[in-house]
């Protein structure tokens, strides 16, 4: 299993896949070449989380929402890749 | 790691995200309920293969063109689920 691996858990009942997978896309067009893989996990009811190599860098249930794009390349970037200018993701 | 686990490798310099992405919301949708897991796997110059717990079932190599949504379905309804009836995709 290529690593370091982002992980989307997401609730198929809450239809919240396209969600998942616009975000998957996002960070692996931003993180190309950095990235070993994002999977797309089905998971329980009411359920978005992600992760990062086994750690919950992103919870819907603490959050109180959904992650935005900018907020999650940041977290991914601080952990993989902590010299890389995002560009307008890194501004305020 | 979720099981049945799909895999789907693509060249991100060809620009085939997009391919791969969009298929695996096929199948998710499609097998809602039995897939554990799809991984979309930044690979080689040229890949596009499609692996199902390990064992590759589409190469774009092999094939000598991208797979369909039916057809990828089918295959990986005849490994996870062969009873399911995939209405439209079922037919010719």
């Amino acid at each position: 299993m290529p690593t370091p691996r982002v992980e989307i858990r997401y609730c198929p009942k809450c239809r919240w896949l396209l969600r998942a997978a616009w975000l998957a896309q996002e960070l692996l067009t931003t993180f190309e070449g950095a990235l070993g893989e994002v999977a797309l996990v089905p998971a329980g009811n009411g359920l978005f989380q992600v992760w990062l190599d086994g750690e919950l860098i992103f919870s819907r249930a603490e959050a109180g929402r959904f992650p935005e794009a900018k907020e999650l390349k940041q977290l991914v970037r601080d952990r993989i890749a902590p010299d890389k200018d995002l560009g307008h993701s890194d501004r305020n």
